[in-house]
């Protein structure tokens, strides 16, 4: 009997109810579903569910780098430092990694920032990634998975009621943590577009478009940028980058970067260049006053470590007395899991030449990221033969976001249910063929436009081929 | 130049500026410097900082169970399982989980629930430690530790705005995590007071007095219990337990049950109860009505391993659609580290007689727990014999909480400084014998008695008996 519950979801907390997360959504519940019902028997036109709704490396077969394993066993169970079978190298990461542990053991906690011994490890991966530009250990904070450092982030910025309610600049199409996230901390979420036509580039001017009408409502003051893009895998010009600063220095705005794809990197001509590098190449009056925190994930990349929820974020020109209260913020959660920060710790200072799993460590990573710039060309290719369906080039990440041409007839169909056209199509899709997408609709695009996100790593190549095309011709005209 | 920044400590989130977590607060902050000072040689009367400031097992030198970093080091490396140096059980229990991860890998996300099989053994063993009172695996949420989940739940408990606004009850003292929480989300604290001349007992006319109180600015509709309880000691009696079900259910409050310490309970006659249990024997009216989410984790007890951040929380009468909620809410943080989901499993799933683990297993956690046992009682012991302070029996938890008696000129003192007594005692305490303890202000207390929390773990009796009497002939009379 509801009426007599304390906790309904009318009396529950509003902002939690407004909170939309697609990429876990109501079709990968329902693919869940399909699961079971292949597994209770039930006859379908195929035989397993293909998810590519999420950029889940090892669930699709990914394998780990060996060294890291080998490190986490010997932290997990020290004995084995006794054993032969390890090579030094992994030996010695462990025994380092352990000494930095209260009582020697992953199970203490460490200092909420991170594990100190990391975050200079973290630190000078930084310096050598960004050439030689000076990182700061005390800037860097370990996090739960760049999902936890970016809200806790928004969680320190966000404030004000009515017109001078903070407002955050996310791009469109964007990433759901974004929205979900704001959606929480009841921010206003002000959105501006990327350019399809371009590649989906980030146009100056769309910026200055999204900024001065969010002007006329609350008060904008942070802009976050992913890059390599998530879900459209471009990956931005230095130029781009530099104009993003600028505009972000003038308007007087909190940068956030999201450059957990930095190794995914694959069209030729295109490179990662690391919002903080930029910032301090374009000179002191930039590099001493523009606020900026990068985040980095050990989900993503060669690694694909989700379920270890590691991660750092990297903190530029935050006030000192703004630190102090990040500070203590994250030790009211305690610190992130020491496992993940383990992980963080080897893909930062990883095997060196000379060592003995350098060449393995090397082999491994070199045949991952092969693989993931050949599905992304590939994706891009058999999607582009598809009618009714146009992919931009995949620069870079690990997702494609085809743009759709959906009929009236099925448009009209969609609506006659309640549905987004693009879910719609993607139910259809996941029921025919059993491949699961995520629509457009759960990142936001343009009006009157449909997409969906494929993640790279689940294609194979006469699935996406023969259902798309299956599925297209399903469609009602 | 602090005035163009975009994030200052007047333009920041407000209500994160109000949190307080004296856990890892000042006293912490300053023992880091002094361990930093000690390395550089700085001469102090004492040779290292003794952590009783938390709870960190491992780091105080409680050593891990064999078969749980076993498992976890060949869940890791799943190469090992070829390796005849491992137990069969080890060995299963990690096939097992390996086999309910994507891709057999603990890299990959889970769901965001938890992984299904672990909720099950969870379910399982709630149920044996229960009589067979029935847990639904469809009830069990793993968490990033406890606070995790009581963070979460909060989190949809909380909305309103002026006397509207959702009241939280809390126990003082307290652990601090509820009141962080509570100024992070911008609730109403509502304190309820533990009754010190009755061993910390909860009783039942405080909580009404709370309540009638909180009614008139607020709307109170949880209340926390903290059993065995943090930073108190105590464990509640089955009766207790009885009558605040009752009260939850006539004032129609939701129930949070932190029952971390399940496992620390050591006066002889107490015992632990769970409060899904106690309900479920007051029968249907209560039990298929009153709501209730209770906490676990692998943090403390036997375990200790406080890294892992592992943990589960149990809902009880849950409205459907808030359940609905509640999965979409954790779905955008994707999943609790899957390092930690092992851990639990194996918590709840540990080794059973005849299997070739079990006897070491039982050996060690039967070790780990006298010893903790003997702390409790010698902590005690040692600190009555110190004048000035009364410490109430420590039935159960791995803290004590004494009453310090304060000279008048030691409070006058400490206030010009500005600072609470307590605070001022501890800080001298840490100076001068390098004993980190947290002041009984960071937990909440009666006005005009001050306390500390020591965590048990950290005991040596020569330390603590010289030292506190050592600080006590230091403070002026």
């Amino acid at each position: 009997n509801r009426r007599n519950k304390v906790l309904t979801i009318d009396t529950m907390n509003p902002n939690v109810k407004n909170v939309e997360y697609a990429v876990r959504g109501p079709i990968v519940q329902r693919a869940v579903q399909i699961e079971k019902e292949l597994r209770e028997g039930v006859k379908k036109p195929f035989t397993e569910v293909i998810k590519a709704n999420i950029g889940d490396a090892h669930a699709m077969g990914q394998q780990p780098i060996t060294f890291f394993r080998q490190v986490l066993a010997l932290c997990s169970y020290p004995e084995l430092l006794k054993d032969n079978m390890f090579p030094e190298d992994a030996k010695s990461r462990a025994r380092r990694i352990l000494q930095a542990c209260g009582g020697s053991s992953l199970g203490a906690y460490s200092a909420s920032q991170g594990i100190d011994c990391v975050r200079q490890d973290v630190a000078r991966y930084i310096e050598r990634r960004d050439g030689g530009v000076p990182c700061d250990p005390d800037n860097v904070y370990l996090t739960s998975g760049a999902s936890d450092g970016i809200v806790t982030m928004l969680k320190l910025l966000v404030c004000g009621e009515g017109a001078s309610k903070t407002g955050v600049m996310i791009s469109i199409p964007q990433y759901p943590l974004y929205s979900a996230a704001l959606a929480e901390l009841g921010a206003v979420q002000v959105n501006y577009y990327l350019n399809e036509e371009k590649c989906w580039s980030m146009d100056l001017s769309e910026l200055e478009r999204s900024l001065a009408e969010a002007r006329k409502h609350c008060n904008p003051k942070v802009l976050c940028i992913i890059n390599p893009g998530n879900p459209t895998g471009q990956v931005q010009s230095r130029q781009c980058i530099e104009d993003v600063i600028r505009f972000a220095a003038k308007e007087h705005l909190f940068l956030m970067a999201d450059e957990v794809y930095q190794d995914n990197v694959y069209a030729e001509g295109c490179q990662f260049h690391s919002f903080k590098k930029v910032l301090f190449e374009l000179g002191p009056q930039y590099s001493n006053t523009v606020e900026l925190v990068s985040f980095h994930s050990t989900s993503k990349c060669y690694m694909g470590e989700c379920g270890f929820r590691g991660g750092y974020m990297e903190v530029i020109n935050m006030d000192p007395e703004v630190k102090a209260q990040l500070i203590k913020l994250v030790s009211v959660r305690l610190c992130p899991a020491v496992p993940g920060q383990a992980l963080m710790d080897l893909v930062v200072n990883s095997p060196q030449p000379g060592e003995p799993s350098y060449t393995t460590f090397m082999k491994e990573r070199t045949t991952t990221l092969s693989l993931l710039a050949e599905k992304a060309k590939l994706t891009e290719e058999i999607l582009n033969t598809v009618p009714g369906i146009t992919c931009n080039p995949v620069q870079g990440a690990m997702y494609s976001f085809p743009n759709i041409s959906l009929p009236q007839k099925a448009i009209k169909e969609a609506k006659a249910l309640g549905q987004a056209p693009d879910m719609f199509y993607c139910m259809k899709m996941l029921e025919e063929t059993g491949i699961c997408l995520v629509p457009g609709s759960g990142f936001g695009q343009k009006d009157g436009t449909y997409h969906f996100r494929y993640g790279h790593r689940s294609l194979l190549k006469h699935v996406i081929t023969t259902s798309l095309s299956v599925k297209w011709a399903s469609i009602p005209k």
